[in-house]
């Protein structure tokens, strides 16, 4: 028969804070101080267990459960020396939820939980305090008619508002006890005309009513959102705990508060918290009163003139000292703790380990592990890699006020501040008078590029965590908010509305790429700085890790930031981004638009020099690193023109008339461009084109070669390769270039050859592809979009109702599916280096700065993860945690 | 070391019939015909190995071949009596190409070879006749020059005829041997003055020129076009043959002919052939002289008064009938023989199995297996599968005169004469007055489809052979002609404009959808009638097969069309086929362009009772076979309305401004919609869409059932799932309706839930979503795209190259990728039934009616094929082939 409650208190419990999956992480850890010896009210929690039973069994209960609550109830009362629903000597209860991970917001406490007309005479005679027992009754009314009944705070609050202005009272401690019996009778009468029933009375019937309300929270929709938001599975379910109350609102001996072992902030060791004389929990985090400082120090650094716990319990702060002592000790970690006095005793109520920032996570991993409280490898484990983005880019000054005008995804990390332009031309203007902008667009295209180079930040209405605003813009280190729905843009008119409020060309906007904010106005920022404990960490990952790590870059100034940031190469540079520049795009137009192989070569010839330029930059930033270089990818018509205007431009320059221009741009367009003409098919069809990018890369080769008086290694990389066939033409027609750049400069090129996995065709022929290649790059984007067949572009129209169905755990495009997707790297892996067991393997889709992701890259042996240059720092950690938990 | 030289002759041969991939089918037949004892001038052939070798070695030879080649021409000297190159008694060979497989017009013969000025004056005397001996001469320098020397043919004609002016002669025969002697010095005066050279006298350089032009002309322009549209793959390599020349212009007693041992367009058992009396081969096919019959009967049935060759040659006519019976007998099928009579003795020159037509065909297996040369077997595989189209559609008449005016891909086969029209509507109003119409668009949607259905044929400029237009033409046995690049479409001004030539509506085109030919005016046509031979090896081709095979069918008209041809079931009735339809589009743009559910849930009520209707049909004609029922599947943006007066009408129906409409239409576009918002996405998103299907199913199932007398059980499908997810979803709210249906009927439904597998994550999870689904219906037109990251829409702008550098042996959406695709498919089969071992399987995508993908399915132990109607008995026969090859 399964146990499904079980008790802690009087230093001993059932539980132990391992069990974090069957009691919550709450009662675990109920059950581990009460171990330790801590004074931890008694009380006992229901599992997770009985939560899967609930949903599995059409919200009933299993047979015991009756038999068991009562006796734990019991058991709690004789511990306590009260009984419960016993009107001379009641015992009173606190009902919480507990999953396994924190859920704040998901369900609030019930407190005073066995109160009723009978009950609450006992409590005042048990505590000498009439008050204080009317007080508990009223509050508990309006906690459980709220949380537990479904009768809203506001009904409550506007009774109470009513009685004290016909009294003339200011504050709550005015009431008397007379005010507060004729309160909660008219509470009552609220709750029976709002439920067509009294309040319950019953004791039992409170406890079993807040224990339903606590495991049906589980599915409401807050927290779905909450689980969906945190990767929280449902399967989990919650605990509930069920507690002996102890009151921190018994008078000027009594009191609450909440601290942490170290500052949560900065991970400076010291004590951190708050507390509030006579008050319960609820009061500290309501922000009726305002808490005082628990040291001394803390109340003397901050210039406060309250009393800080340490001077008005000196007691009880050395013991509360002791016991964060000692529970950092246990736990290895810095905690987050609630407690109660009650008339001068100390009561823990919850330790857990505490949520930081990232410079805080940093600080407190290495002094942990400086002070010999954990290793090395666990301080590595300790550091979110994700929240490193924190670090990395500016962020709005958490003191400032918000104009939140609408929220989208919160594409790209950081925060910027700009005027409002709607195109990317316009934009470059403005920056180029020095103004600071924000790009704001209904999605971004290539043709955006210098415009969100421009920007400060970009912000668009339309398209998900991976649309070619949030890919650029994290590339690039911009802030980005993307799919902000609310936005209606018309950029002819050069007005934005949200929500009624029409803002033009000019307005201030500030958005922040971290929560996917939108403000009204300019919010100040603060600049990120890199601690010391940055890179002690680090140095500390950089050593267990057997993961490389690259960078996608093309801009020079990419390149350099992922250098500083710690990038081992490049391991994607995408030539095609070199396109768009003003010197360059009219050349490549008429390369596109030319209608034979004679006018392109003509314009391959102008645009040869400007690509060596940009390899001989890419050579030297890397200084003997591996440098990557995927040939022309994307279907050509990206980098077509379509106003008027550029149309007259490129038939000027190709000497054609625009009704040529016209035909072949018309010619181009695709009905699905992401499956058309393009990446090696380009290749295919038009060889001078890769054959001009190998002559410039083999050519930049030798000129930062020669200066260095090292070799240049070039690796090229064929694009979106379904058949060997193809990479044993196309790598024939580099061969040919290769010799020939050889002879004319007299001297040899050593380079590599390799491909895309990107297709599951090149996937499942790995073995056979790996015969003519010498490394295999997995571009997960696409190929998560041909596993799936889901355009990225276009998965915002059910990407979300996915997610909230369940089908999708995370978005594929973020944390790559291991199951499909994965399934294809992993054959082409092992059918590649079946061939060639040296063959070179690495990701260079945006999964390769994903944590999870590189998890998976480790598990397969891949050789490298190749990311943006903000996420090579991420990547670096998530290498060596990934190392660590093989 | 390697034998690179096969003799024959004299009743005796190094090689065998066996052999045609070394010796190349002539090579072959000519020394199986030698061992049988038939009278074969002497001579031997080069093998295929030597070609290989030739373009292996930078088109060099084996050392050892020359000495080879000598030795094997003193040979056939011995055996004839007679010396190469010696003046007395020179030995004269012909010289062909001959690959494994019949490649007509990839290389011309050379006859008369080893004359010179000398060897001449040797074979007058010889043959006591010196004009033959000069006109050989002549005829040997052009055809040799033509055909080695690349000096064309119309050199020499323009010479002979003006001799033949000056002379005033009007016939050849009235050339003397001294004009013929003038002739020959002006022809080698040309070679010189052409060449730069003398036209070489030396008889060994002679024979050396014609090996190497054979082996040359491998990889000619025209022989790599005739692989590409035959399959032949270029590693096969041809074979020469060196043969000493006999005679059939050596005088009334001599003559030469060609003949099949049965009647190729008919398949009747009757001699026929042609021969002409004095003259060479070519003279035969050249037709410059008409030949005459050879059998009595044939030249009185056809009134004809020129001696039939029973009449003329009588002794040898018996002989040459039983050589027919011999070669029939021993090769057990029929035979194409050429012969010559040299001086009243005949000489067979070759025999390979004949070209038929597909009624022929048909007989001939089935005459040949109850004559007991063949078993049944081998007659189902005697009758090449895609030939039966030729039997089902209307095709031109042989005789008619054609003015071709271009070519496009032969996408649909059948031909189709009628006015063009230049839209679906337009052609749908011309249709409605009786016109006959050819439908001329740049390509075609799913808008079109009323327009097909009325036009009697298709023509396109853009698409390729599995385009929408292709599609969907073959489905509904329309003649189509798609991816005619010339033509310029300019559907506003109403013309068509190719090479110059300006069409406008109205004008009357033909085209061929077997050939692609498109043609100037009214081409007629015959009408197919199926023979009994027809249903004969289609019964016994049944009684083998074991795949079952259904169609794709949803209209009334397709359904019933594809049981006549021996459908076993519908495999995909794809209902957004049925959403076109004039009394429905209105409210299936209303649903769409519904902006919440309840909108969309009033327009689905109107679509209702019409999906009902549909399917109550398709179960009353299918009475009892099983039919699947593919849910919605495209993209919703393929319905909207795109003209003002389209918007309006809708905005109208729904009670909304146009600029709503607008709004959503806009909102509903994708980049990818082959990618997108599609399949069972919209199951997920808008759920009351299948909802709505699935009660149409339900509803109809019940009906029909209860009027039948039987249970009628829908296989309802679910598109485009990626997970298990989706489908355990979307199962659910399915078995929701059915249970609702049931309640409200007071009758059980059973029915099957399956899903297409069409996308690479499903195959790869096969096991998983077996779990969940009863039947697997492999959508490889998607699993294709996917899988190669290809979309078929835009597969046209580089398939042709790809086609070109040998990248596709065939086009991967004619014929199913095994590697690849076929792996996919191989996975999911296996995962799926290792889950559950009933999963019935089967395969809707266009491959379905391919022969070599029905092997495919076959070999993977599928259940079924579904394809379009037209293609059922071509399926039904490949089926059979498949199993018996196994």
């Amino acid at each position: 028969m399964s146990k499904w409650v079980y008790t802690f208190g009087d230093g001993k419990a059932d539980g132990r804070a391992e069990m974090k999956n069957l009691l919550g992480g709450k009662g675990a850890n109920l059950a581990e101080m009460s171990h330790l010896g801590l004074p931890v009210p008694p009380g006992f929690t229901i599992t997770t267990d009985v939560c899967t039973y609930y949903y599995d069994h059409g919200r009933t209960y299993p047979d015991t459960l009756t038999g068991d609550v009562r006796a734990a109830v019991a058991d709690v009362g004789a511990k306590v020396g009260a009984i419960f629903g016993d009107k001379d000597n009641p015992l009173l209860v606190s009902v919480r939820s507990g999953a396994r991970a924190s859920m704040p917001g998901m369900m609030d406490t019930v407190l005073n939980l066995g109160l009723n007309d009978e009950t609450v005479l006992g409590l005042a005679r048990q505590a000498g305090d009439e008050r204080f027992a009317y007080d508990s009754y009223r509050r508990f009314i309006q906690m459980y008619s709220d949380v537990v009944l479904d009768v809203g705070h506001h009904h409550f609050e506007e009774i109470l508002e009513i009685h004290k202005e016909e009294k003339g009272y200011t504050l709550d401690t005015q009431l008397t006890p007379a005010d507060l019996k004729a309160l909660i009778a008219e509470y009552k009468k609220t709750v029976e005309a709002e439920l067509g029933r009294p309040f319950p009375a019953d004791v039992n019937e409170q406890l079993w009513g807040a224990i339903g309300a606590v495991f049906g929270s589980w599915r409401n929709a807050r927290a779905e959102t909450y689980r969906r938001l945190n990767d929280i599975p449902e399967s989990w379910g919650t605990a509930v705990n069920v507690q002996a109350m102890v009151f921190g609102n018994m008078g000027e001996t009594s009191a609450t508060g909440v601290a942490f072992t170290r500052n949560p902030s900065t991970g400076t060791a010291e004590i951190y918290g708050e507390y509030l004389i006579n008050a319960q929990g609820e009061d500290v985090v309501a922000g009726i009163r305002t808490p005082q400082y628990l040291s001394k120090a803390a109340r003397v650094a901050a210039g406060d003139t309250k009393p800080s716990m340490e001077e008005s319990l000196p007691e009880v702060y050395v013991q509360l000292v002791e016991v964060f002592h000692k529970l950092e000790r246990h736990y290895r970690d810095m905690q987050d703790i609630e407690f109660t006095v009650q008339r001068s005793k100390l009561w823990m109520l919850q330790t857990r380990s505490g949520k930081r920032t990232a410079k805080a996570a940093l600080k407190i991993a290495v002094e942990l592990c400086n002070e010999g409280l954990i290793d090395r490898e666990t301080a590595i484990l300790r550091v979110e890699p994700q929240m490193l983005d924190q670090l990395l880019h500016p962020t709005l000054d958490p003191k400032a006020a918000r104009d939140v005008l609408t929220r989208g995804l919160p594409a790209s990390p950081g925060a910027a501040s700009g005027i409002i332009s709607f195109t990317a031309d316009d934009t470059e203007k403005l920056a180029g008078e020095g103004r600071k902008v924000i790009l704001v667009r209904a999605e971004t295209s290539p043709e955006d590029i210098h415009g969100m180079h421009a920007a400060q930040g970009i912000l668009t209405s339309r398209g998900g965590m991976t649309s070619h605003a949030a890919v650029v813009a994290r590339g690039m280190g911009r802030p980005c908010v993307s799919g902000a729905g609310a936005l209606k843009i018309d950029a002819a008119n050069q007005t934005l509305t949200v929500l009624g409020k029409v803002l033009k060309r000019g307005d201030v906007l500030t958005i922040d790429g971290s929560t996917g904010e939108v403000m009204l106005g300019e919010v100040p920022t603060v600049q990120p700085e890199l601690s010391g404990d940055f890179s002690t960490l680090m140095g500390w990952a950089d050593a267990v890790r057997r993961l490389k790590v690259r960078t996608n870059a093309e801009t020079p100034l990419d390149a350099e930031t992922a250098r500083r940031f710690g990038a081992e190469g490049i391991g994607l540079c995408r030539t095609e981004h070199m396109f768009f520049d003003a010197d360059r795009i009219l050349a490549v137009r008429e390369m596109i638009l030319a209608s034979d192989k004679k006018g392109r070569e003509t314009a391959l010839a102008k645009l040869l020099p400007v690509q060596r330029g940009d390899f001989v930059k890419l050579f030297e930033i890397m200084a003997g690193l591996p440098v990557t270089i995927r040939l022309l990818d994307p279907p050509l018509h990206e980098f077509l023109p379509h106003t008027e205007a550029e149309l007259a431009e490129v038939a000027a320059a190709a000497g054609v008339p625009v009704s040529v221009i016209k035909t072949r741009a018309h010619d181009l367009a695709e009905a699905n461009p992401m499956l058309g003409h393009r990446g090696c098919r380009l290749g295919i069809t038009y060889p001078e084109i890769y054959e001009m990018q190998a002559r410039a890369i083999f050519e930049a080769a030798i000129e930062v070669g020669a200066k260095a008086g090292a070799t240049v290694t070039p690796e090229i990389m064929i694009p979106l390769v379904a058949t060997k066939a193809e990479l044993d033409i196309l790598k024939g027609k580099i061969a040919g270039i290769a010799k020939a750049v050889a002879a004319e400069k007299g001297k040899d090129i050593p380079y590599l050859i390799g491909t895309m996995i990107e297709l599951p065709r090149a996937a499942l022929r790995g073995g056979e592809i790996a015969e003519a290649a010498e490394f295999f790059s997995f571009g997960t984007n696409d190929l998560t979009q041909t596993t799936f067949g889901i355009s990225r572009d276009d998965a915002a129209h059910f990407l979300d109702d996915y997610i909230r169905a369940g089908i999708f755990q995370k978005d594929p495009f973020v944390s790559i599916d291991e199951d499909g997707v994965g399934e294809l790297v992993r054959l082409a892996s092992e059918r590649g280096r079946a061939v060639r067991p040296n063959l070179k393997l690495g990701i260079c889709g945006e999964h390769g700065g994903d944590p999870a992701s590189i998890a998976f890259c480790e598990k397969t042996g891949l050789d490298y993860v190749s990311c943006s240059p903000y996420r090579v720092p991420i990547a670096r950690l998530a290498a060596a945690q990934a190392a660590l938990r093989r």
